[in-house]
C-alpha cells in the first residue's frame, strides 16, 4: 500500500483539501475526473486535457472488455500507454453499464451473463473476471465488480443488490491479491482496489454497506456507487451526509458518476473527494455549456454575433480564442471543432470548479464561498 | 501591391522555390494550404495547423456566404479574427461550388442563379456580388468568379466557360478595384485578386486563357482552375505544362483544388507554387491516411495490434505518440479522437511533403528527389 497514500491536508466543515499518491503521481482533491469510457475522453486529446490541468483520467472496463479487448490493451502496454495518458487513472469495473442491459441480462450470484450491446454475443462478468480484465488494462485505481439498482428502487431491492456487492467485493479483492502476487509483468503492477458503497436511497442500507465495507478490511478509498441514477438530488445528498459520517476521514471518497457543477459543489460539502462524469462531454456534442450563471445553449440564436467567450474570465483554451459566435457558426455548421470547444470548456470548467473548491477550504472559506457560488449558478434559470 | 510580393530564390528544372509575402505574413513556396472550407478545417483546430507548419489557410466564399454570411463574418472582424487564424488566408469565389450545382442553376451573361443547397433559397452570384463577398470575408488572396465546367468537356463548352471568365475577370476588376478604393474599414483592407486560367483539357483553349488574363492587366499571381474535376491524370499534367510556359515566372502559380500527395510533386515540376485541396481532411474522416509508399486504410484488421505510427519518422502530433492499434481502436469505435489524429497527419503529410519539395529545389536536386520520391509512392498498391 505504500504505493498509494492519502494526506488531508486542511478540512473546512466537512469539506477538504488533500492529495491522493498514486503509482503515476499525485491527485489534489478535491478533483474532477474527465471519463474516457473507451480509452479516449470524447473529441479531447490527452494533451488538452493535461492543459487544462486534469490529473486523473476514467475509462470503462464494460466497454474495453468488448472493444478493443483488456488483453488487446495489455499487450499494447496497458491503458496509460495506448492512450497516452501517464498521469493517475481509474477503471470502473462495468457494473453501472451490465446492469443498465436491462432483458439482455440474467443476474445469479455467481455474477452476470449478458450479451454485448454491440453484436450481441453472450459475455459473463463476476468478480473474479472483472478483476482480470481491470488487471489487463492497468489503471492505478480499480473499482469492485458491484450489483447497481435504479436510484429510485425499494427498500427490498436496494438490499439485495447491496448485501450481495458485499460478497462480491470479498471475491473481489481475494481475486486482486492473487493476481497482484501472482501477475507481476502487468501493466501496473500496483493497483489499488475500491470497494463500493451501495444501499440506494435508504440510510439504513447505505449505513450498513459502509459498516460491512470497512468491517472487510482497510482499503486505499472508498467508492459511493449508485447515486445520480435517477433519484431526486435532496435524497442523494441525503445519502452523502449518512456515508460521510461512516466512511473513515483519512482515506479518499469518490462519488461514481456524478459531475454537474452543483453536485459536485454540494459533495464536496459532504466529505468527498474525487467525482467523475460524462456530462462536460455529452453536453459539449449537444451544445450545451457551463457558466457561473447556470447552463447554456450555444445554439441560442442570442449569441448569432456575440464577440465574447462561453464565459468572461475564463482560461480554457476555448475561451481564451473564440467568441460565442464563431462556435455557434461551427455548431450550427456540424463542424467537429464546435463540439469539441464546447466538450474543452464544460471540462475546464468542472476541473477549474474543483480547483477552486480546494483553495476555498485552504483558506477555511468554503462555506461561504459555496453558498455564493451555488446561489449564482441558480440566479438564472438555464437557458434551453 | 507594395503589400503583395513573390520572390523566386531558386530554380531546379520548372520548380521554383520562393517567398510570396502578404499583408498576415510570407508564404514559403511550394506550399500546401489546409481548407477551412467553413472557416474550420474540418476537425483540426488552428493552433494544430501552425504546430504542423500549414502557413496559409483557404475557406470558401460560397459557403461562407450561405452560412454564418459574410457580413456576420465581417461584423467579427473578418475571417482571420473570426476562425482565429493570424497567417495568410485564401478565398475561393465559389465559382466550382455553384457551377456544382447542377439543375439547381441558371448561367447568364450576368452571373448564376442558384438555390442554396441548405434551404433551398434563391440566391444570386454575379463577378461584382462576389467581390462583395470576398472583401467582407478579408482574406489576402480573392479568387475571382469564374465560369467552371467538368474536366472531360468538349472544346465548345470549355470554349465557352473560359471566354466567360475572362468577361468576369474583367466585371470582377472594376469591382474589386473600387472596393479596395472606397470601403477602407473592410477587415483586410488591401487584397489581392488573382484571376483564373480554364480551358479544360484543351491545350489551344487554356494557352488563350493565360495570354488573355496577362492582357488583361499585371496580376499579383495565378490560379490555374478546371483541374482535378473528372478527367485524367495525363490530361492535367499537359495541361499544367502548357500554363507553365504561358504564365510568368515571376507570379506565384496557384493549382486550385489539387492535392493528392503525387499530384503535389508533378504540379511542382511544373512550376506550381501553391496547393489547396479537402483530401486529407476528407479522408482522414473515412479512415485512409497517407505514408510515402501510398496510402493506407486505418479499418485494416492488419494494424489490430500494430505499434508502430501511422508512418514511422512522421513527426506529426499523432505519430509521435500513438500507435495505429490505437488509433484504429478509435476509429472502429467511432471516437472524434480517431478521424482528427488521422486528418491531423494526412494535413502534415501535404505541407511537409512541399517543405522536402522546396528543400530539394534549394538544392538543387528536385529532379532525382522527385523521381525517387514518386516511386516509392508508387511501389506498392494502395492498401484497402
Ligand atoms: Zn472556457
Ligand atoms: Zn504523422
Amino acid at each position: 500500500m505504500s504505493h498509494f497514500s492519502f494526506e488531508t491536508q486542511h478540512t473546512d466543515g466537512h469539506a477538504r483539501a488533500g492529495v491522493f499518491h498514486t503509482p503515476h503521481g499525485p491527485v489534489e482533491t478535491p478533483q474532477f475526473m474527465p471519463v474516457g469510457t473507451l480509452a479516449s475522453v470524447k473529441s479531447l486529446d490527452p494533451e488538452d486535457l493535461s492543459r487544462l490541468g486534469a490529473t486523473m483520467v476514467l475509462a470503462n472496463a464494460y466497454h474495453l472488455r468488448l472493444r478493443p479487448g483488456d488483453e488487446l490493451v495489455r499487450t499494447m502496454g496497458g491503458l496509460h500507454q495506448f492512450m497516452q495518458w501517464s498521469g493517475p487513472m481509474l477503471t470502473d469495473s462495468g457494473g453501472f453499464q451490465v446492469f443498465s442491459l436491462e432483458g439482455l441480462r440474467t443476474i445469479q450470484e455467481e455474477g452476470v451473463e449478458f450479451r454485448s450491446h454491440l453484436d450481441g454475443s453472450l459475455q459473463q462478468f463476476t468478480p473474479e473476471s472483472v478483476m482480470r480484465i481491470e488487471r489487463n488494462l492497468g489503471a492505478d485505481v480499480i473499482m469492485q465488480f458491484d450489483h447497481v439498482v435504479p436510484g429510485q428502487s425499494p427498500h427490498d431491492l436496494a438490499k439485495v443488490a447491496m448485501e450481495r456487492s458485499i460478497r462480491w467485493l470479498d471475491r473481489c479483492r481475494i481475486a486482486f491479491d492473487e493476481l497482484q502476487a501472482t501477475d507481476l509483468s502487468a501493466p501496473t503492477p500496483v493497483q489499488a482496489l475500491f470497494p463500493i458503497v451501495q444501499g440506494g436511497i435508504h440510510a439504513d442500507l447505505r449505513r450498513a454497506s459502509a459498516q460491512a465495507i470497512r468491517n472487510a478490511g482497510d482499503w486505499v478509498g472508498y467508492g459511493i456507487g449508485g447515486l445520480s441514477v435517477g433519484e431526486a438530488k435532496p435524497d442523494m445528498y441525503a445519502m452523502l451526509d449518512v456515508v460521510n459520517e461512516e466512511l473513515p476521514t483519512d482515506r479518499p471518497r469518490y462519488l461514481m458518476g456524478v459531475g454537474f457543477p452543483e453536485d459536485l459543489v454540494e459533495g464536496v460539502a459532504r466529505g468527498v473527494d474525487v467525482f467523475d462524469c460524462v456530462a462536460p462531454t455529452r453536453m459539449g456534442r449537444t451544445g450545451a455549456f457551463f457558466t457561473s450563471t447556470g447552463r447554456r445553449s450555444i445554439k441560442n440564436a442570442q449569441w448569432r454575433t456575440d464577440p465574447e467567450p462561453l464565459e468572461v474570465g475564463c482560461t480554457c483554451a476555448a475561451c481564451t480564442r473564440f467568441s460565442k459566435a464563431y462556435i455557434r457558426h461551427l455548431f450550427v455548421a456540424e463542424e467537429i471543432l464546435g463540439l469539441r470547444l464546447l466538450s474543452l470548456h464544460n471540462v475546464h470548467f468542472l476541473v477549474a470548479l474543483m480547483r477552486d473548491a480546494r483553495a476555498a477550504v485552504q483558506a477555511g472559506t468554503f462555506e461561504g464561498w459555496s453558498r455564493d457560488w451555488l446561489a449564482r449558478y441558480h440566479s438564472r434559470k438555464t437557458a434551453s
